[in-house]
């Protein structure tokens, strides 16, 4: 971890963390990974927008001034052409033993970290989790610290593919662990909608406003694992890792069309 | 906190934990909270015996032995009549951005802190949320660190009633966020089974096999809405507040039958 800064400070090694942090103790918290290119960092505002919703409706208190305030001391320490910058809010110390607490003051949690992307794979395979994405819950669609499904989703397929594909218990596609997911259907691209237990992610959001411009009818809809295989390609969208393509679900092989063209527009509208 | 102890040593004071941490930064570690009465903790083997086999599941180093060392160590400085004694196991920092990825060494936070078993309530009332139990995820039946569901779900009802009641994604009985339900109905006593999203509790293992010595028959069961108001009691279990009666269910009256004998058993069980 290169550069690391919590509650208000700059941080050789370890945090002081107190013991009773309901993000350590409860995976009580929310965070964003963001993009940085040269020192930039992409789509932050919303990425803080979401952040901030989501803080609203935990109860987590947000300042909005003061992160941007860290955000702006730790991006003067890039020194990488691209990093990861990774914003964490825990509720901090809530007294008494209610889960339904409040704390007096969150705990804020800032790092940014070298990020090669020629590390990202162009494309990834996929297979079917047996943990499903639940759409009730918060966990699945808010950015919280409470990731435990998606990495027991992700420990589950690990050898058999590189992301795992998770339905929501109605049995629908909802999303990989880390990224959405898109098919391309002619001039049709159809992602899961925000009900169906999807983290909404920022490089979706992005695409779904730029389609039109790609000649693409964007569309939030329902979708089926046979309308996976049906589709004429299937990519996985990340704040990070932008646009991969999937070349096979199940050890089955997928559409194969080209997504170059959604790729370079979603590198153009992150170089905005 | 009274006694923090952290990866082997005593600490006063804040921890120092690394940034990286996964159980901070994914909630992806487990816990178990013990009651410790007079400087005994209760059903110790039990609760380590669930934390090793779901860190067994969750690919998390558990060393049994140093677990016990620490332990020991922390309740030498008991202090209270009662108290809380929880384990905290981390997945510690794993290389590299992969989600299913292992690390070289878990941490291990081991807390003792005061109870009060007179702030625990003799009755409470419920609430139904919104938010439901998946029973296909590791979040619904392992103690994990990634407790945002029942957080949200704590905050949903509050102001309502004292605890929300958990319905997993079929609709049937689950558990509330800090407990298990049972049901008393004439000589049967009724509880959701392993596979209906709930944590199978320490105390509720204790209760099932115990009942027959009450003359009861214990049943794990699937359960609705409609079960809990025809039954003639309801209680919650928890390894620290024990047997709590539930008097109202969105606040409709329930079957208030005397649950005091089931009480007295759990608590001459634990003082075996």
């Amino acid at each position: 971890m290169s550069v690391v800064w919590f509650n208000g400070e700059f941080i050789a090694g370890k945090l002081a963390l107190d013991p009773a942090d309901r993000g350590l103790t409860l995976g009580d918290g929310l965070f964003e990974t963001i993009l940085v290119v040269k020192g930039k960092p992409v789509w932050l505002s919303d990425h803080l927008e979401r952040m901030g919703d989501a803080a609203d409706e935990l109860g987590l208190g947000f300042d909005a001034v003061g992160i941007r305030v860290g955000v702006a001391a730790v991006l003067e320490q890039s020194s990488a052409p691209q990093e990861v910058l990774r914003i964490t809010l825990t509720r901090g110390v809530v007294p008494g033993r209610a889960l339904g607490g409040i704390g007096p003051s969150p705990s804020l949690l800032i790092t940014l970290a070298t990020f090669d992307p020629q590390a990202v794979p162009k494309t990834i395979t996929l297979a079917t989790s047996r943990i499903r994405r639940n759409e009730t819950a918060p966990s699945s669609r808010l950015k919280t610290l409470s990731y435990i499904d998606a990495i027991a989703a992700a420990r589950e397929i690990s050898g058999r593919a590189d992301d795992a594909l998770m339905l929501n218990t109605a049995g629908h596609v909802a999303s990989t662990t880390i990224g959405n997911l898109f098919l391309l259907k002619g001039k049709q691209l159809l992602t899961p909608a925000a009900t169906q237990g999807i983290l909404p992610g920022i490089a979706r959001a992005k695409l779904l406003q730029g389609a039109g411009a790609l000649g693409l009818e964007a569309q939030e809809a329902m979708l089926t694992l046979n309308d996976i295989h049906a589709a004429d390609a299937v990519f996985r969208t990340n704040s990070l890792r932008l646009v991969t393509q999937v070349t096979m679900l199940d050890g089955k092989v997928l559409g194969q069309g080209s997504i170059e063209f959604i790729r370079d527009r979603l590198v153009s509208l992150l170089e905005e």
